[in-house]
């Protein structure tokens, strides 16, 4: 029964790697990458027999891992023990970084490639896909006058479907500079991480709204990052001229601010502090994660909590910021809290171990998804 | 204002290099790729100041295109112009394949990373985005007693939310060998194509189901491709058992068999016949789109239908073929419609130019999303 099938292997591994440019050759062979054994080490393997070196880059191991070569030309590497957690990772083959080609576990994101490996460990981690229910991540489109048609991923939560006359509090969660739409689910597993507390009965069901945050084709993208303030006022247009019309209109949604919160990580956290504190009316809850930010801004980004502290105290019924020890945003962050308590503007901190990571971002996210709407 | 943000991008670049495993230095020029010009030509680029040799593989061009390098080590080459389409391709730097990183556009694939291109032209084609009313994507899970918690990919059309008293008919849509269940729709836009017919009153609202295909974990992924007929058997059962049990229970769907419909690409064109043709009381319509097949394998993988070809002709609205003259696949496929011919099993081709590609899948799609339950 399996010799039946090889022949249609090879014509459509021909196939491809005539027409497909996948670097695959017919009698190519098979590679498993990665590998997660129950010791939670982990094989990372990469076929090419004509590279000179190939180097494994992490974001569990401070260097980069040389990776040995086999006599059928795969290269691996055994690395751990490791903590379990979802990482990001790549390979450099002779100077050049390449996603791992046999995981389509991807990293959404629009500056660079990564891969991502899970180690899930003897027991189920937060952002661990389990057997209770789940909710829906619902792909939609929605129109402004600017920018076009735009994407957004938005969570609704186990039993949405059924309950129709039931209505939600909604989390509006951004991702950061060069992240997509898709980053906080399939890097920051938002969805499973909900599913999970509303399953512990730890976190209230609730909505997630994920948009994408590049102001393109208003900003141009040949401008690279340089343009971030323009970026945000595009952005914080769209946001309510577009996005939250779009979502009060088609979601069940409660629509006080106190069934309204934001939170976002590195520049969509700066986006966050920005949408957040100068929009009294709008946000009950704001939440920064490593939120981007310089000294020189902070009178300009903040100048509606700065001006009316006691009013900003009345607005938010949780002001969070989270950040790692190790995070180089770590410095201007504490800078920023101390502005926070010179101005008496209540605020709680959580200060991490690690530095600017989507490992944070999803310890972040099950930290605050307990706290809101409660 | 602009000048306020360079520090932070600086910081952030410096961090991404330390940390993130980002091939990009803190003072890297700024690249953007692929950029599509009105003339439709496309200019690609690469950051590689060390590469010694660049080439970009394209599905639109039969050879590799060699790319030059400039001062300040960004690779480029400019193509077309180019018949408007959406397109897969990749770089190969020093003879190592890798997706653009600039290009938030990815193949999702278990075999190999390529990234994508849209070339729109002058009037917008069927799997343009365009400002019509949208469908919705959902990404949900289901589960299966052997194979766990597994993904699917669902499209309800414009109106399905709000429209409450209405059920659908189904297109249950299958992938190839080594896509993923997003692969329909980011290579195959198959929820822009039927938002589009849809708008134009060429198709019938519908929901498409594309589930992932490979029976992991019970097929072992070190076994390679070698193990087709075993995970057609395990898709089979999980099907039946699993899916479209959760389809039905979660959706508002017509549950006759004249409102149930099976298509899908290369492997998945495989398993859709196996599945359309063996089963005459589930489906009323079954497309292969350059379906995966072996002339040894006709008899045992069209059993039911080569025995009881008068069953087979009442049972099918549509048995619809599909493929191209440069395809692999094509010499076996014409045999395999001879040999309905020979049986009387009534049946409607589309013999295309192209080979097998998803620019192809495309068409495919579009053409028998036209005839549909009608």
């Amino acid at each position: 029964m399996q010799k039946i099938f090889t022949p249609l292997f090879l014509l459509l591994a021909m196939l491809c790697f005539s027409n497909y440019a996948i670097s695959q050759a017919p009698n190519a062979p098979i590679v498993v990458s990665p590998e997660v054994h129950p010791d939670n080490t982990v094989t990372f393997r990469y076929l090419a027999p004509a590279a000179k070196e190939v180097k494994l880059n992490t974001q569990f191991e401070k260097t980069p891992v040389t990776m040995t070569k086999d006599a059928a030309g795969i290269w691996s590497a055994t690395v751990g023990p490791m903590k379990p957690d979802m990482y990001p990772y790549s390979f450099v083959v002779d100077g050049t970084t390449v996603a791992d080609p046999k995981n389509s576990a991807i990293f959404p994101n629009e500056g660079f490639q990564n891969s991502v490996v899970e180690i899930t460990g003897k027991s189920p981690l937060v952002h661990t896909l389990q057997n209770v229910p789940h909710g829906t991540l619902a792909y939609r489109y929605y129109n402004s006058k600017e920018l076009g048609t735009r994407p957004v991923v938005i969570y609704t939560p186990p039993g949405y479907e059924k309950e129709q006359a039931k209505k939600y509090p909604v989390l509006y969660l951004l991702h950061g500079t060069t992240d997509t739409e898709e980053t906080w689910t399939k890097v920051g597993r938002a969805n499973i991480i909900l599913d999970n507390l509303i399953a512990q009965s730890k976190a209230q069901p609730m909505i997630i709204v994920m948009p994408y945050g590049r102001a393109y084709p208003v900003i141009s993208k040949s401008s690279g990052s340089l343009r971030n303030w323009e970026n945000l006022q595009e952005f914080k247009k769209d946001f309510q001229s577009n996005l939250l019309p779009f979502v009060e209109q088609n979601y069940r949604v409660k629509k006080d601010k106190n069934s309204r919160a934001i939170a976002g990580f590195s520049g969509g956290g700066g986006e966050t502090l920005y949408l957040g504190l100068n929009n009294p009316d709008m946000f009950g809850w704001v939440c920064g994660f490593a939120p981007g930010m310089l000294k020189e801004e902070f009178d300009r980004n903040n100048a509606v909590a700065f001006a009316n502290p006691t009013q900003t105290n009345q607005q938010l019924k949780l002001f969070w910021i989270g950040v790692g020890k190790e995070d180089m945003l770590y410095p201007v962050v504490t800078e920023y809290l101390q502005v926070l308590d010179s101005k008496k503007i209540k605020h709680e901190t959580f200060i991490s171990e690690g530095g600017h990571t989507w490992m944070n971002c999803k310890l972040y996210l099950s930290t605050i998804a307990q706290k809101l709407f409660k």
